[in-house]
């Protein structure tokens, strides 16, 4: 990676102390419980600024503690419905910040823009991080073929598993031995990795641009196995795909779908594509800059359904498609079918 | 129109002056010609800093003989490499300030980062207005199909002729009766319709959605004509087309072509789409937010072309492709046959 890269790409001081602030469902903790389970080397311990607020089983401890364990920022791994700093967590957050923690959030509200925040990091010497916030500099895209692999995870809709897919499969290349890395898109990615880039927080005129930035030139067996966002067929969100498609130049896509969902997320006048048409489509846009784009399998989430009702899914689903079928979260033999199927280089 | 779309479209202080800098060369005045030639009930007159300058025709005014003739605004017609505003314009620009005029710029470098001429700007209580710089608040696209109709001008690539075809078209529908607004979505765009939205300067995430604020709901019979941006195939531009596209919801596109050119503008490595191509990608992606779309027909520009060979052209391209083919700056009854395809409703 050349330093020019690394200077428009968020990095994130590592370990973590997970902010939970005064949440008692889970539901909005999605981060945490994320960081938790993907990155659990980087998590050092636990803060809520309430008696009833959830745990994640971690170790509970004060920024101090947390600081003096190697900790080296504060993240908040929790949500609210507007993405605000709530008063009630700023004892919490300054309290860090004077224990030598930097700042960490992927809240709607910036850490950036709370006055209270800035003096106070500002008389600490630490850095207020809001990984929403692309870095300045991004160029627009050369459409250079790049050297080393790539895959992408693409979806039939957002908020269905293109993370976990992407995460679990760079996971399994790294088991097999093959050199790979994660690429973040996205807020809860970015903080799994500890770096990448926020796709929806681009200006338009540079996506494809930002998408090259995060998956720079590599040595030939080298993959990166890159988180998707939204989808191509989003009322809303298909520009975020579409230029994330054709800035990454993925080798390989792998499409990812909860079976059961039949609309949009929240736009009920919009049917779901079939995977077919998921498949076609990706595969057609991304031809322009990779013509050798190819499917590497489906991924399904079945996190709803039984054991043996998804297994046969999995089946019937991979005889219909003539590519292998999974539940990355379920693993097992189809699992690493679609891992053989994403190396092969088949079509 | 809402209020709250008022409140995010940009609206420009007209008439104008137009300000040619030291620029003697007419390829970095497109904008000041443009203004010229398609909106010359807007240009008071202009102002250049150099004696050799290249002159529009206009009146030459200083600014404040431009404001006692009832300019509000003075816009930097000009562009150089870099985009940047020179120091050799500045007494002109706090002259224009003074004067009482409003500034509007274009440029990569922002008019508000200029300290100069903010200080200058606070001081005479003027505006700086970047028309790069897209308004707050934009919200995401919510994909609801809006009343009236719209016409979106695509193209095989950037820089071919998408805003004057488009301004072409409207005016033409206006000519026939028809109640038509062009809807600018580029600079040299906004400064001609006074209003409009940048789309390549909007963060990707609301793209689709700023495309919706642009075209908002109007009468059944009234027609949005709006200037397309780069191109679905374009590897750097594409999420700017593809969120235009979907937001506008078009019930047409007209296909914007150069006859000659066979690679996307400084991109060697990438062949341009056929014709044919384009009308495809472009059907079967507006398909999602409005099942009706349809294509009216080509706009070819022949600017290079001489004038008989043009019309053998828009004859013989008509045959093959089956939709009407014109150039809609040399008119003609190509151009009408086009005008009325788009208007019949016809597939």
């Amino acid at each position: 990676m050349s330093s020019a890269n690394l200077s428009i790409r968020l990095d994130l001081p590592q370990p973590y102390l997970l902010f939970l602030g005064d949440t008692v469902d889970a539901g909005y903790a999605k981060t945490a419980f994320g960081l938790r389970d993907w990155a659990p080397e980087l998590c050092i311990g636990e803060l809520a600024c309430s008696a009833d607020a959830i745990s994640l089983g971690l170790p509970k401890l004060s920024p101090a503690e947390a600081r003096a364990r190697g900790a080296r920022s504060m993240i908040i791994g929790v949500a609210n419905i507007g993405g605000r700093i709530l008063d009630s967590w700023m004892p919490s957050l300054l309290d860090a910040l004077a224990a030598g923690l930097d700042l960490v959030a992927g809240m709607h509200t910036r850490l950036a823009d709370t006055p209270e925040l800035v003096e106070a990091a500002k008389h600490h010497q630490r850095r207020l991080i809001d990984v929403r916030t692309p870095l300045a500099g991004i160029p627009t895209a050369t459409g250079r073929k790049r050297s080393g692999k790539r895959l992408l995870a693409v979806g039939t809709d957002c908020a269905l598993g293109k993370k976990y897919t992407a995460l679990s499969i760079a996971r399994a290349f790294k088991q097999r031995g093959v050199d790979a890395d994660f690429r973040a898109t996205g807020q809860t990615g970015i903080m799994i990795a500890g770096s990448g880039m926020p796709m929806d927080a681009v200006i338009s005129d540079f996506e494809a641009g930002a998408a090259e930035v995060l998956s720079p030139d590599a040595a030939p067996g080298h993959w990166d196995v890159i988180e998707g966002q939204g989808s191509l067929f989003h009322p809303a969100y298909a520009a975020v795909s579409l230029g994330l498609l054709h800035g990454s130049q993925p080798d390989v896509i792998v499409v990812c779908h909860e079976p059961g969902r039949t609309h949009v997320l929240g736009l009920d006048g919009y049917p779901l594509p079939s995977i077919e048409e998921t498949i076609d489509l990706n595969l057609r846009l991304g031809r322009r800059t990779n013509p050798n784009i190819r499917c590497g399998g489906v991924s399904l989430n079945t996190s709803k359904m039984p054991e043996d009702a998804a297994r046969q899914l999995f089946a019937a689903e991979s005889k219909r498609l003539g590519v292998p079928v999974a539940d990355p979260i379920r693993g097992g033999a189809e699992f690493e079918r679609l891992i053989d199927h994403c190396l092969s280089g088949e079509r």
